[in-house]
């Protein structure tokens, strides 16, 4: 039988955003659409999900029969085996919600569930950055710093489907105290989020910033003000920017080692910053890196964007449900 | 057909022996010798290795058609696609040697080739501390620290088979310098023989300890004479000591959120110390872990000994050649 006509469909629930698509056996993404995450109760953001899916099956005239099944990337913790969210601290109405399940038994397709870093690191395998290669490790700097780890294809998921945690390796011993009750944690120093709260932290200490006014103004700054300032020339912006990527560089040298992938993905809202990320990122992780062997994995940026989500929990659909 | 009778051998080619054994389909070890590894030329060991292997199966009256293969652990950098040993820094006369078809065709048998810290943390995984485990990951604390990653029975080998470089994760940015050309590596803190050079360079530089003495008579100190001195109330080995178990912690607690095994295994010369390494180890990866969920990975001592290498040798042959 061929595939050809064959579509998996691929929900990324969001905090803020439940992104749908149909994917074909060419891993082609079409009929994307985006609804707002509902704020009521599970019962409600299930059946925006499940209206969703119905939508891209009929607004795309998909016959029904050509559906092989529907991937889920969700924020997590998850009980993969059970398909359940055990919670969800971005959509507060999720606890041990057998998402899996009832996102199956509403449409009347078999259904699996990934977590969303996991799926976009997989739809930036399958279809972006990461196409082609064997290895690769990606990491979202964004309002946290999230990870996923794929080897040919597949996701590590560890023993308990926790892992690829990236953004909670120590990177400085002692460092900054970090909301998991830990210190050094990765996220404190290179997620964009925490990295303005870094700056602003410090100017409402009472250190001298061209970002005060600014933040003063607005009640808040966010990681491109810091990298504008520091391109103003803002000493405390430059520290803080400087931080962020050598602590991202140590990170990814420790990544080298201990995975040794071809490539390593970054996304998220920090990469937004281009060049002014990559180069001087490029030239700590040349600095940190062993002498013993030329650098192996290559430091990128994903070129998905925000559909790396969709696109992987397709993915995980096809991968779960495709007889290719 | 059956592989009751079947036998794999086993080859773990170290720096200064060369082990060997047989193992059968039920993963059980037996027939097993070690000789010197020879000094002089790559074909001289190479030599000692086949000779070796003819003598497990001639003393052990094992049917030559019975045997299904050979597995070769052998110290690295190696390229296992190819079979070539590119490297191997306590083997000099050993570079860009093919020696799994070297091996092979001198055998008129089937051979594998595997990195040695690699097959130690399969054979753990197939017979030792991992037995029944989902996924692991082993750190052999021993002149440097070696790793190796295993899921499913599946050693993880990254795109260049370079993984599992445990000893070169940066734990401490811009700590002691290390062989590898850049600093803060776990190796540099955790491994038997540097513990024991940081507190004979401590005495060289004037510190006071009362190692001291000892060091003058011997011209050198290990890590049981570290942990001797400390436990006797000497300043600068407790503080050695704590310094190796802090940073083995911490690489513990980022392993765990990478990797999210099962296991976490100890291995090699720090072990010997068991609960003096053991209990201050779990208790700073208690201190040091996340709080957001229970700890997953359990921390534990491998239970094969040096026979790690040559079990996990064997294990690649079953994996690659067994019809099980």
């Amino acid at each position: 039988m061929s595939n050809t006509s064959k579509v998996c469909i691929g929900i990324d629930l969001g905090g803020t955003f439940i992104k749908l698509a149909a994917m074909d056996a060419d891993m082609k993404m079409f009929g994307a659409i985006q609804v707002p995450t509902p704020s009521g109760s599970a019962d409600t953001v299930i059946d925006a999900m499940v209206a969703g899916a119905r939508h891209v099956i009929s607004a795309n005239n998909i016959d029904r029969s050509d559906v092989l099944g529907v991937g889920i990337g969700s924020p997590g913790p998850l009980n993969r085996a059970r398909g359940v969210v055990v919670a969800s601290p971005n959509i507060p109405s999720f606890r041990d919600i057998p998402l899996r399940d009832r996102i199956a038994n509403a449409l009347g397709l078999p259904a699996d569930l990934e977590n969303d870093a996991n799926a976009a690191a997989l739809g930036e395998y399958l279809c972006g950055a990461g196409k082609g290669v064997d290895t690769m490790v990606m990491l979202t700097l964004g309002t946290g710093v999230g990870g996923g780890i794929v080897e040919k294809g597949q996701v590590w998921h560890g023993s308990h489907d926790f892992a690829a945690e990236i953004g909670h390796m120590i990177v400085q011993p002692g460092g900054l105290p970090c909301n998991c009750g830990t210190r050094g944690c990765l996220e404190q120093y290179a997620s964009a989020t925490f990295l303005a709260k870094r700056a602003a932290d410090a100017i409402r200490g009472g250190r001298a910033s061209s970002l005060s006014k600014l933040l003063a103004q607005k009640g808040e700054i966010d990681a491109a003000d810091v990298n504008t300032a520091r391109k103003a020339g803002d000493d405390l912006a430059a520290e803080v920017w400087d931080s962020a990527v050598y602590h991202l560089a140590l990170a990814c040298v420790s990544l080298e080692r201990l995975l040794d992938t071809d490539l390593i993905v970054l996304a998220g809202g920090m990469t937004k910053a281009g060049d002014d990320l990559m180069l001087p990122l490029q030239k700590y992780y040349c600095d940190l890196e062993w002498k013993i062997t030329p650098q192996m994995s290559k430091i990128v940026i994903a070129t998905l964007g925000s559909d790396a989500g969709v696109i992987g929990a397709a993915g995980v659909a096809w991968q779960a449900f495709g007889k290719r």
